[in-house]
């Protein structure tokens, strides 16, 4: 069947066999079906719909068009994590060396940052000299010596997935949950995992604004979780302001040891909390505590006596990175940095955050990058104490800019500003962090 | 706006605005959309469907991407009619030199075969010498000298059209009315014409197998065709058999000439009658004559007269062609080619014919090609005077094959046979030539 046939089916409503779908994949793969032919099958699959079935069979033959890792030879359960992305969200550089140091295994295959969210290899490269470009040999050594490992997806892992979603962001067909779906699952799939936690982000920073549309997505990770035998959990967490303090890449990996090293007030600390939570629940999958508040205990008590960040620091030597920053967080700031305050420009309480705003300035003074290939500073970034429902005086301190120059400043000052909704209202609920937990 | 963002309008089922379709034949003409964002865009544009509006601007942009033909400077009005194609649909040799020869000008811009039909450009260029690629001045010199010339889609003309055909072609994205039309239309009306007659075929040789959609098409194409101010008519005629007596490229040109020498009794000929018909509302829509019955007669007695093969013997030496084909017929057949007949299998009456099977068949052997760049043979052919209706006996002559040797012949010879549904049926109604008239 030529890939135009194929293409018909679809075009005209109905459902594609296994082996269609397993010829479409193939196509994409060796290249015998054209970008053209991939793309106009994949808006007739977001217009006309896939079903369960089709979703399942995309999820595993994106997922078999590749590597899939086995870490059989590490006796402990293995474990890891995926958000779906939102601004300061630093969870993962928190949650893989604490949930190693309780017993669980996190090979974790990381992203970069795209758009308004920030990614994890960028945020370690802001390490000195950490390597994210791990061979699999290497990656299944620092796994096995540190409980953990951090890298990037290489070109064996759901090959698939990459080419489809370079097209998918150039043809306007992102935003429809089962190939969202197929493309996090068919990687995350690849690690070989026994537990899979999944962060689901709602509100004005993420994908998914509404929570509604964040609990669908995680049902259905959830389900194709479970039908590939890993056990699945998905928190849907808000991102309707930036999580914790910083945005950036060093300043989040600065926020990151600070919490590591118990320096930051944890109750009070959203990227502590959520951190906490991901890992309690990755650590009761995993069956290695029996339920969520001794698991949280387990968590607390290991950043306490400070081995998680002994983990973190064995890892980034194995990852041929500069482990004093353990020792001393403030190397990860440059000095050649100038910070700016940004000022509330009228007294109120803060009533909303337009946190994909933030992200997309702080990307813009080369935070982040629009493009898949450009590169970023990593010193760069934002810190704000300030939450929704706190008061605020006009003049009062909403945040601070990490910048180059002034000139950087002056052009995204006004939108950091603006990004704050501040009113006279009294009375204005504080989002939960924590706004459901699915499977 | 980004092609993304104009994708996804078209994607959720929005109208898109004049200026946005603009954006987007401009993005095709001059490569800054990429062919996947193209074909993304032509297939939302198939399943969620184009408004009559959006249809006529995507008309509009893709004639106005090229060159629009001007002959103001010839006083006759201007005419041409367009086939949706078929198998032996050989019109187009008859209606040009004929309508000319009655005082209307046809400018007529042709093009190649694909699939099972056959194309005018190929068919003329059996003809020894004759040049299908007419410079814009040497088109309208012929035009002015012979009152018809015959060329081939120059890059100038739509050029929009070519490389939407060609992804839609590989991304099943052909058969959606609004598409075909802007297809048509923007190369027609890019002739400059006062009138436009044509010829939608129906039934199993087809395009638009069924009467219904064949109609639709027709509709489609008239209004488009008034709204900008072209004078258009379109026949719904018959495809359920091929077209007259041959089908292949020289036997074609050499059953036209035939006709123009008023060598073939013109009472039984379904080419004669289709191109009668075609040629007459030619004129009375150019108002040469006034009515249907008058604008037969004037196209006889140029049959009769010889005027229409004098016309044609002119023009072929205008576009460098060898006119002697016009005193001599025989010449076309080329004589190292093998006359094979095809036998009938059974006794019985004709009920239908698999009309796509022998387009296929001859394409096959060489008479057309599959893919855009092939070459073709234009000796090889079939030739059968049975028609649905008729009776034959077992072992009776279905038709002859115009092949280069018996191994082609035995290759090919079965699909023929089978081609013809032969029952013992008593009554068949034989199929009208003329279906309907719209416009």
């Amino acid at each position: 069947m030529r890939p135009q046939d194929i293409i018909a089916i679809k075009r005209d409503g109905g459902e594609l066999s296994d082996e269609l779908i397993g010829k479409f994949v193939d196509g994409v793969c060796d290249k015998s079906w054209a970008d053209y032919q991939i793309s106009a099958l994949v808006m007739a699959m977001f217009i006309r719909g896939l079903s369960t079935r089709e979703g399942e069979t995309l999820v595993r033959e994106m997922l078999n068009s590749g590597e899939i890792l086995d870490f059989s030879e590490i006796a402990m359960p293995k474990a890891d994590k995926h958000s779906t992305g939102g601004v300061g969200d630093k969870t993962s550089l928190i949650i893989a060396p604490l949930v190693a140091s309780c017993g669980v295994a996190v090979p974790m295959v990381s992203g970069r940052g795209l758009g308004h969210t920030g990614g994890t290899l960028d945020k370690l490269e802001s390490i000195p000299g950490y390597n994210v470009r791990l061979s699999t040999s290497e990656f299944h050594a620092i796994v096995g010596k540190c409980g953990f490992a951090m890298t990037g997806q290489t070109a064996e892992i759901a090959p698939a997935d990459k080419k489809l979603y370079a097209l998918r962001d150039a043809t306007a067909t992102v935003p429809y949950i089962p190939l969202i779906v197929a493309s996090i699952m068919s990687k995350k799939l690849a690690e070989g995992l026994d537990v899979l936690v999944l962060d689901v982000k709602t509100g004005s920073g993420a994908f998914m604004e509404s929570e509604k549309d964040a609990a669908e997505l995680a049902r259905a990770m959830v389900a194709t979780g479970e039908r590939f035998n890993v056990k699945t959990q998905a928190v849907i967490s808000d991102m309707s302001q930036p999580l914790g303090k910083y945005v950036g890449n060093a300043v989040e990996v600065y926020e990151c040891i600070k919490i590591l090293r118990n320096e930051i007030e944890p109750a009070a600390e959203p990227t502590w909390e959520l951190s906490l939570e991901l890992s309690a629940r990755m650590l009761v999958l995993a069956d290695v505590e029996s339920d969520l508040d001794s698991a949280r205990q387990l968590c607390v008590s290991k950043i306490k006596s400070g081995e998680a960040l002994e983990r973190f620091c064995r890892n980034i030597e194995c990852q041929s990175g500069d482990p004093t920053v353990c020792d001393d967080p403030d190397k990860l700031l440059d000095p050649n940095i100038t910070t700016i305050s940004i000022k509330a420009g009228k007294e109120g309480v803060v009533t909303a955050v337009d946190t994909l705003a933030i992200g997309n300035a702080v990307s813009e003074i080369g935070g982040g990058r629009v493009k898949a290939d450009e590169t970023i500073d990593h010193a760069v970034g934002f810190a704000s104490d300030i939450k929704i429902g706190d008061r605020i005086d006009a003049g009062g301190e909403l945040g601070r800019l990490y910048v180059r120059n002034e000139e950087q400043a002056s052009s995204v000052s006004p939108r950091f500003v603006s990004a704050y909704s501040v009113d006279a209202c009294l009375d204005i609920k504080r989002p939960d962090l924590i706004r459901n937990v699915i499977g």
